[in-house]
């Protein structure tokens, strides 16, 4: 990839700063614009050298930028993108990193000049953290980035895109906005409310007795409150299906324990047994 | 505690194996012999240092023995209480390290022999490994082990159970099998049942989209399927339970998606992740 002028990363948070920190670490960009809205901490963002300079003042922070990357919760991301598309040179190319992707895309599209500098992308790696003091440079490495381009997105945009996902070091793939939320509801969306399920149902005077399943179970609902109401909110139709299907599986499991059904418990967990180790073999 | 003489481990595999390891290494008793079933993993176990000896014939095994720890799967412990006390000397303390406990200690007071030297135990602690390979000598430390005398269980047995344990590095806990069994359907068996359903229901060919909450969430899904099916056989009525208060809670979650109510979804993930919070602070 050429080098890039000026990166602007608005959101300078654990993705915001592992993709300021990725730049920087590969040398892919002259300058890395951090943009937020406490100044502190994105001072603390330049101490940390995950960003080059901070500021607040959005139209400021993407004024000469050629890439802007929208890293702030699902709920303010097709604004941001407004904002930015309004303030950076008309070349610019205006990605993002949400979770969720058919309402952002719709939302961004509803104005054609942030359409015409959009891809929407979802780099699928993070953390249960937060804050760019546990940014990695190395958070994208192999990990997959879904870009959702539509009909009216540019193809040169698109190219570019590519190529920014890349040399951060993820494995680039492309499906419709639609589709990508599908299947996030079942690999990430419902794995995470079913932490926070598990998390709310075990009685607080029994943790003494929990171990290795309980905590890995429940890993992700120390996540932040806000960022997943604004994932599940987004994305809360194909996350009810998920749900379906969870308690459907189930209800045959509860069914087999109220029948003290032998060969169909051990055919349940066989069948998730063997996936599992699909994945982990994958 | 005094030294112990012989003790045997019925059944050698990640429990077993572990408990002989950490009485070797911190040299508690004159001998440790190990009863399996299969002869070459007995001589593996040796080789690995888990066990002094290994034996296929039971009765051999315990017929020394001042302690003998039964570590098969939980339907078959009571059936191996019964045959150890059969062959062992009439001092014997019987110990076990089953998960569920009220089926295991009925069906053995159903034996007054059995019933007199037995105190039922659940080590809590494991992995969703199998195996002696995967023994260690430190699996017990600090974690606790729950006893579960009854009023038929002998003051001096339940003394030495208590030195046993203790001796191995677990915090020792007591009460009755059945509130044992209502707590760990929480704590332990809903969390497997949990990941498995997550792991049954993502679809095989969207794993490549999942990432860090679907590798913890299903991580335990991967454990043993005989093991797992007799743990939920032997705890059935509890784990359903368990099973209707997550759908309860499910329930919560998905009226409050469908409604697209804001406040309520925040609230519902605060509340986990508040006691989430408990569990990695405790």
């Amino acid at each position: 990839m050429e080098q890039l002028r000026t990166v602007a990363i608005i959101g300078v948070g654990l993705i915001g700063g592992s993709i300021g920190l990725a730049l920087r670490t590969r040398k892919l960009a002259s300058e890395v614009v951090g943009v937020g809205r406490d100044a502190a901490r994105l001072d603390q963002a330049v101490r940390l050298g995950t960003i080059d300079r901070g500021t607040t003042e959005l139209s400021e922070g993407v004024a000469g930028a050629s890439v802007v990357v929208i890293c702030t919760p699902v709920d303010r991301v097709a604004e941001d993108v407004r904002r930015s598309t309004e303030a950076a040179p008309a070349g610019v190319l205006v990605t993002d990193a949400g979770s969720a992707k058919r309402q952002i895309v719709e939302a961004v599209e509803r104005h054609p000049r942030s359409g015409a500098v959009f891809v929407g992308a979802h780099p699928v790696a993070g953390s249960e953290r937060r804050g760019a003091a546990h940014a990695r440079a190395n958070l994208f490495d192999g990990r997959p980035c879904v870009l959702t381009p539509t009909p009216r997105t540019r193809a040169d945009r698109l190219r570019r895109a590519r190529d920014f996902w890349s040399a951060l070091g993820c494995r680039v793939l492309e499906m419709g906005p639609a589709e990508h939320d599908e299947i996030l509801a079942y690999t990430s969306h419902l794995p995470h409310a079913l932490a926070a399920a598990l998390a709310g149902t075990v009685p607080v005077e029994w943790l003494p007795l929990a171990a290795g399943a309980y905590r890995d179970g429940t890993r992700v609902a120390a996540a932040d409150t806000s960022l997943w109401t604004a994932i599940f909110r987004e994305n809360r139709g194909p996350l009810l299906k998920a749900l379906d299907s969870l308690q459907d599986r189930l209800a045959g499991f509860k069914y087999a324990l109220m029948t003290d059904d032998e060969e169909s418990i051990r055919h349940w967990w066989e069948q998730a047994r063997q996936r599992r180790d699909l994945f982990s073999s994958g």
